[in-house]
């Protein structure tokens, strides 16, 4: 609902997992897979799906899928049926087009001449209506406007389908990367293998991670000779309600290959030369959860860093700092440490507020944001307030928080920003309102404040962000397995949609 | 549940609608459809679903689709929402596998270079799986095992996309014509043209019929004139129902082009030179309802005609004659006409047995069909009964009633089975039990009388049945309008799986 | 859906089951109880329950109730739960308030002094109004409509609650069908005994059947012995689908007893002296089974004689009898047979019809009834035909038919009713149009056939009725065990529907 | 869920509203009622109930009813309909008995002499089962075992049913309320008004709010003639998302007539001379929702003053101090501002978990916690944490966090619990495990931390609760309206869970 509210949302989570020891069991794996997706709830709640294997030859797949959350999608008895499986990936799905169908419930299988393939894909492909054309003239009809389709179909297409023993998956996954730069996390998995890949420009993440004992779960003494299973996902945060160890990361153009024999990266493409990394900031800003850990560092930690820093590029004088729950706390307690102020909660949020119908034209529509939050008055009546929020987009829900938070008595209430304001749209997986509906391109932003009633409004920097998200990323080759010779340009970040400056040119 | 019980299956029906004048107006066109499909509900339970379009350039497609009857699939919500509609397509379908999923649900809608066309389609391609392998050869990837996707992407594939303004589509059907002989009556819509489809064998049916006002629907000079909208449906019992009337049998081999223009043959596809027409015999023994018309003759007068054939083949030394409600009854009528005995009513049926769950091993399962049948004792007790039954496929649901009957004190039950026994499976969309489960193909079916404990087993024969079926078949050159050319051979009926001889040589 | 459109409905369904010997086993109490109301489906849609009990001091009662058809109303999972039961009572409702909810399903559980008891009714109490009333002004608040409820609070209720460890239910029942006369058919479950009672007019149908080892169901040397179980049902059509066979109807008036150590009659409530019984005869004319046995005679017996009867009285110049099916078929046979004009079939039906959604005001509307009957034209196209209905209620079903057969090509259609038209309410626990609705109590009737666009129509009188309902009830003093103090009028039939000859004095 | 883990559970939630003006319309009643109910739906997530009355006499009474939250329990479609209406309560329930049936869900309605009454409650009738007995001695069947239908009985039967024009609801909840000393909030609607109940004891909350114009809504000046409705509630945290300001609590034992006249106090039930008022202090410990008013002071204020004090009688020499997410976070921001310590999340709470299906012995079920909770290892590597719980009943949540920070990191965990333990079961509302179940009677609690893997546990004394919670209940007169002769004994909290002290005296 939040996503709704703030108009920006992820495009899908993806997971996937091979037994490669005593355990997971063969009956385990579907619960991992379904474990793992509801740890990625949080990137989709539309529909979910998740696609399993024996590994046998020829392999036996079953598909689950469903509507709703997790939770819902897949119905016990289904699961229950699960029994013989050695491997499988899933796919958490957001609607970004509206048009929410089983039909664009992903995992896709598709029956080619070698077998079936399962695929699963967060991100956009920014070349996808060329790709599409150019699959339609091959002679090939798509059923859906999903760009997994597409991928799916790209890689029973090219190279033109030779009549092997072995297919050669990784030549095809090869030929896709150069025919889309960017951006996809993808799964693909065949038989008894789950290719992991992650596009040149590392646009959308990707973390390894490793089935251990629980007993080893934590200690750092848990050796390679402890896996008893390999899991992959958008986000590391999916690890440990699995016992799962986070391992590394996939590398921008990776390929890796994950067997019950372990992991081998089968290839690295590469970018342009002098193309850096884009991995996508808004990963940092919104979408991800605190604890996941992205280029070495945890989230929530540069979180509060853009709290510090906005503290700095944005001091106020006031009485209280507090947050917009949940999203903006880390910032909130960040800002809040910086500058000495005393951190308060100001707003109690009804955790069961859900799609509640309301009559159009009625008063109540006026008092929407009442409806889910409460305000904790006593910790601000007749104070000065510095309300830290994570991101403002349409500008459509602060506007009555702020006002909620006056007429309860707050004497002023200053908005502070912990990222920049968001002018551009996302061509690379993120569902951002068009450029009109954006309230850093309309008039009102020039005075923002009196527009939403604010006493002051400060965003934090494209500058500050960077440096918040980029002084964290410390050398971290211990847990880097790949060649070094991909990282002469160690990192970067997309920061399109508040820049313009987007990765790969555009073509229309 | 019957075909559950009997064991034999129709795969489909299709139904489409192109609006021609003042009505269906765009509101109802929906409507019309869906009625259509209510009166092919016999030909599939499983699933059923539409596509719409509006006919503009480029067109507006809507899908509606969902398990179950047609009252269930489609919510009455989303049907008021398809306003604007000129044409579409419907499928009602029966699953032959087992593996019930909406994603087999018809009509396929696939976008190809030149837009989207749906597809629905009743039947069983015959080399289906070779042609799987060449598609996938092409590199496309197959999502489904439904043939009716496999047509989509032929009709996508060949011959290689051009791109063009207005694509060649009857080349394709062509073409696809070429590739696969039987079986298949198709609907393919595109924009605002309805293009249907018969195999050159005819193997399926698929007749059309003309939307003409109320007021002249029964009226035999209602004109072309007065033409309001075309209908095309796999059984013309779905006529009256909607307001159409009977025009004419799309012919063996013919693509017809339906807009609101109206009719055109576009191409009469010839079957191999000495190969006859090869109508499935068992839409007239079981499959269609009774009300429709094949070949110029009502079904129910072709079952009576059975039954008149049985009762010369076979008689009996009986005193009453009676059927197993509610199918063979117009063949139970024809044996007492014939056979002069009087026509009772044996059984009453319990029209609300659904799938009633019972504990196995419990004694109640052995009491079966009694949940589905009552006794009415007083019209044969005492009395020599001949039981008319359409076909006996697995010998299991006749065996209890046999037994039903004896007990409530039938002195002889005589079974006689209105068409020959099924000892041969189907590859043209008949869902027919593995060879061996045939009781035709047992050792017991030696002494089948008793085996299933009646007094005596007699089958009409297969020149009975064929003479029964053919004898009506008179000159209906009046309601035909394309060229003669193709009528050298006028008709003809498959009865593979009664003789074994298959309408094409198969390959495997 | 037919009781919808012909306007007359049963109130509901009862069906109780005590277990006495090896079978059937406390695990399938339950499997017979949803089997016995699986057979009284006719009587009843809209929802059903079942109360079990494990005969235990104190009980344990367990309920399963939901809407709809017996099939959906139980889920699978909670009938597996239903081990250790050694009784139980069941209801299958129709409503006829069109107020369907949950909590108007039956049976009703309440707890008293002396602990559970559950009641399952059939019927209306014709002083409901002023029971009602008492009940209240006693101080008791009653939750729902129904008249079952209020049963159930009669019975807590008076004579006045005692302490003592043996309740006296039968003074309680005895009591309760001296506030009331009638109409009931009752079924009070308590511990481990089934209370089955029928007002003293025996206005509703109530039988008893014997649960007996398969291998004994249809032979007459079934014992006593061999009885292992008891059941009691509205029909005895339910018996045969459970392995029961028939054992006596519960007399007028009747308390019987039932329990694991065999029946018992109680009490026999007398009528006010002079008064004959009441059973309502459209039981035998539309509501029941036709498999069904009323005072010892076949229900599909009883219509066929209508159906003769009919002939007699109304004979008609045509050239072919046949039926609206199903219902009217008996009749029609009997008609067929008495004229000896041929029996054939004109209209088919077509068994999936539901609730399909069709907008108001379209022309699909005027096309009502060919949405349910196609017409079988070969058996009357330039015939006259008489067409046979069960009854005639409003009049709107009939017409349309009649319109179909002679745009179909019926030269004539004479309609001949097997019962005499309906002109007054009943209060009695069937539902019926009012007054003003019904077509018989309407200027049109004068003159029905051109109003109805029927060639002619007659009906059966009521004496013709009568006498061909009570010819046949014989002496069947076999099968009673009841004294025969009560015998004096023997039997008596309810025709206030048609006579407004009600059988109490009805007042408001 | 975390009720259901942490092992106590509230009753339920009761609301109710009255149109006193303009607004709420017609149409909005039922909205302000669904709306009131979801900010109740903490209180109760089993099933909800709404009741509306269009207040004309007689009135017409329209039940919504269903199971889950308020969003799924009813349908748009039906609150649609609901036009019309004037008046009306609302309910939402928890389920303490684990019986989940819709049967159980209130309000109930009950057909009285003098019309229907519709009666919602939040409580448990200490005295439950003698009143039964008494209802039920009078010859009264009791449907459920619902304390409310108890009442419903209750309030029907006594004093006797006199047939009056205008019965005498008053005297009749007077006597209800001699009957049962505690504990009840109770709401009952009749015709256009419903009485407000709360029990002498005053054991649960209940608070009055009036509807103004939005404009007026925060501002101190709406007066008396700006009143538009009246709403009353549980908890007044409901009245901001409806537009409503808080007026005042209900009394103890006070019954408050609301209807579109006003408030109007009929009668203050006395406790027994001596006895305080027994609030239930886990109102403020655990059940309300942080911005409710209890007793003139947020619950929220208090719950942090509860940290506060802790930090006094429960130092601890560590580096952080942290909550678990997301009720006790007011007692850990109390405790770090008594204690001086720094403030850090080391929670992130998955939001999306639900009632994930995970099978029975699979090592999946060992890492439980982690489903729910990930570690925000940055904040507390290394370091020792002070972790505020809000209480500890079965002790199996919090044992599982422990693990999970000591293994990601923390060096210490001392648990601080912020309220004493529970020792003793709640026969007033509250669900408590068996005194078996409660950590605090089992022999580990002599070492609960080494049993629940602490560095330490401290918990809350009931002195300093009861310090914390009534040192900031301040003269409030200013918005009380009723006669100060009650107010001899201001206030008094029920603590018998933490002391065994029961308000009244049980009886068995």
């Amino acid at each position: 609902m939040e996503f709704e509210e703030s108009g920006i949302g992820e495009e899908c989570g993806v997971f996937g997992c091979v037994a490669a020891g005593e355990w997971p069991t063969q009956l385990e794996v579907a619960q991992v897979l379904t474990l793992g997706l509801v740890a990625l709830q949080h990137r989709g709640q539309e529909s979910a799906g998740i696609v399993t294997s024996n590994g046998a030859n020829p392999p036996t797949y079953t598909t689950l899928k469903g509507m709703g959350l997790v939770n819902t999608a897949f119905k016990q008895e289904d699961l229950l049926k699960l029994r013989n499986v050695n491997l499988g990936i899933g796919h958490t799905r957001y609607s970004t087009t509206g048009i929410s169908e089983l039909q664009n419930c992903q995992p896709f299988v598709v029956d080619t001449l070698h077998g079936k393939i399962a695929v699963a894909h967060n991100g956009e492909l920014v070349n996808a209506s060329a790709l599409r054309k150019k699959v339609m003239r091959h002679g090939v009809g798509l059923s859906t406007s999903s760009d997994s389709e597409l991928i799916t179909q790209l890689l029973a297409l090219t190279p033109p389908m030779e009549e092997l023993d072995t297919p050669d998956w990784v030549a095809r996954i090869k030929n896709l990367m150069t025919e889309t730069p960017t951006s996809y996390s993808l799964l693909v998995m065949y038989k008894d293998v789950i290719y992991a890949v992650r596009d040149p420009y590392g646009n959308r993440p990707l973390s390894i991670g490793r089935l251990v004992p629980i007993s080893k779960l934590h200690s750092s003494g848990a050796g390679e000779a402890d896996t008893e299973g390999w899991v992959v996902s958008s986000e590391s945060c999916s690890f440990q309600s699995i016992g799962a160890k986070y391992y590394r990361e996939v590398q921008p153009g990776e390929i890796v290959q994950i067997s019950k024999n372990g992991l081998k990266t089968l290839s690295v493409v590469p970018r342009p030369e002098g193309d850096p990394p884009a991995f996508c900031i808004f990963e940092y800003v919104y979408f991800a959860r605190p604890d996941s850990i992205f280029e070495g560092q945890m989230v929530y930690t540069v979180r509060k860093r853009c709290g510090r820093e906005l503290a700095i590029e944005a001091p106020t004088d006031a009485d209280v700092v507090s947050t917009v729950p949940e999203s903006a706390t880390p910032a909130a307690l960040g800002y809040a440490q910086q500058s000495g102020l005393p951190y308060v909660e100001v707003l109690c949020k009804n955790r069961y507020v859900g799609r509640t119908f309301i009559q159009p034209n009625t008063r109540l529509r006026q008092l929407g944001v009442a409806k889910k939050f409460g305000a904790l008055t006593d910790n601000f009546a007749g104070k000065r307030v510095v309300l830290i929020d994570d991101s403002i987009v349409r500008g459509n829900t602060i506007s009555p928080i702020i006002k909620l938070l006056k007429e309860a008595g707050a004497t002023e209430v200053h908005i502070r920003v912990a990222s920049p304001p968001i002018r551009f749209p996302c061509y690379m997986g993120i569902n951002i309102p068009t450029k009109e509906e954006l309230i850093a391109n309309k008039p009102e932003f020039q005075d923002i404040a009196s527009y939403i009633g604010a006493t002051s409004v400060r965003y934090l920097s494209v500058e500050g962000l960077l440096s918040a998200v980029q002084r964290g990323i410390e050398s971290h080759g211990k847990d880097e397995r790949i060649s070094s010779s991909t990282k002469t340009t160690r990192y970067g970040h997309c920061t399109a949609c508040l820049t313009g400056k987007y990765p790969v040119e555009l073509e229309w």
